[in-house]
């Protein structure tokens, strides 16, 4: 399974600049534990956040943690959040703690011990900053929009100046993350192969289905090819 | 999108006794923003996490917010994590905060600021409790690899008494819970659903493949009835 014991779990130091550096650049993104595989290559880190629909974002609220799912998008070496003015959560002015996690397979041992579920998964550790600059603000929004679907924000009606107004939209940089990668089939114990019990991998993918117009369009309005050739299985 | 303008965001009280009580019960457990629509169904939160394939869990660490994909199962009113006992993100002793997130459709609005996302949203609030009996720990870990595949803890070898010595097994309540609901097409404005733009919304779901034998499988061992039937597409 995604097992905790798999985990980095001590706190570093604080981390360089984002840029070309390589990635796991603090103890607290350095994997101590487990099997699976830690990716050094940035390239990995931005497809896996290119795939991913939608991330966890952790804060601290109170002194308790607290696990948001959200939107995200990504320009270069930063990821942008976004979220209502009036939204608590995205006030902390603290660190915070953004996970994107894509399943790919469940991993069947002979034991229940050695169960697994392969994935990559993506952490990245650091203090947003809210953007003022309209022009990023905007910048940020559209990655958002276009992390659903691309090409989309090209498509639609862009913010008007008052729903501008009434986001928040946060940067963080990808200068602390980690990528976490495992795959194959199960690594049983020596003696357990001998077992007449079935292992190997159950694949797992996210697809989606045929477009389904609002009810309200407007006859005669097509699916656009940006949205029937997106993310097609 | 699964924006954060949606969250609940305020510190509420201590949670009451889980076991039949309505959900919501706390400040924090109750949405203050968005039309998504909140759930007060404790069935619904068990039907949402009985699907999950796995958690996102928040703990602090040294008082930064660490968010780790993990796996998790359900008994009754009790999520039981586990991870190895030298696993210090486990070792807090605090609060964690536990989210299960399952996407099934992009919202694609006229206007770049309506789009979301369709989701079944679970989070946990609660101080985990480190479980020391046996009988316990047995049913927890059993609860864990159902999880992944129903039918699979009486086909496998259980663990050894070294292997559950490895195991730290953790309760937490579903006392403090919230259910979050998105649904149907894009809520645009008025005035924009006479624009000349594709409106509706892509399903997403999760699908199981073909099951990939162990290179090691010896031969002679089918697929066994509980994967085959197990999360058919």
């Amino acid at each position: 399974m995604l097992s905790t014991t798999e985990t980095a779990d001590a706190r570093g130091p604080q981390a360089p600049d984002a840029g070309s550096a390589p990635l796991s650049p603090t103890d607290r993104t350095r994997l101590r534990r487990g099997r699976h595989k830690q990716r050094a290559d940035r390239a990995e880190l931005y497809a896996l956040l290119d795939e991913g629909l939608f991330c966890h974002l952790g804060v601290v609220v109170d002194g308790a943690p607290r696990v948001l799912p959200t939107a995200y998008g990504r320009v270069g070496d930063t990821l942008y959040l976004h979220g209502s003015t009036g939204a608590r959560s995205l006030d902390t002015g603290g660190e915070v703690c953004v996970a994107v996690t894509l399943v790919d397979g469940l991993v069947l041992a002979r034991s229940a011990f050695h169960h697994s579920v392969n994935h990559r998964s993506a952490v990245v550790y650091g203090r947003p900053r809210v953007v003022d600059d309209e022009d990023e603000r905007t910048a940020g929004l559209r990655a958002l929009t276009e992390q659903v679907a691309p090409g989309r924000w090209d498509a639609v009606r862009v913010p008007t100046r008052k729903e501008m107004a009434a986001t928040r939209v946060l940067a963080l940089s990808l200068a602390e993350a980690s990528v976490k990668v495992r795959t194959g089939p199960p690594v049983d114990d020596e003696e357990d192969l001998a077992l007449d019990v079935w292992a190997g991998v159950v694949p797992v993918r996210s697809v989606f289905g045929e477009p389904e117009p609002d009810p309200l369009l407007r006859e005669g309005i097509g699916v656009p090819r940006h949205i029937a050739e997106h993310r097609s299985p």
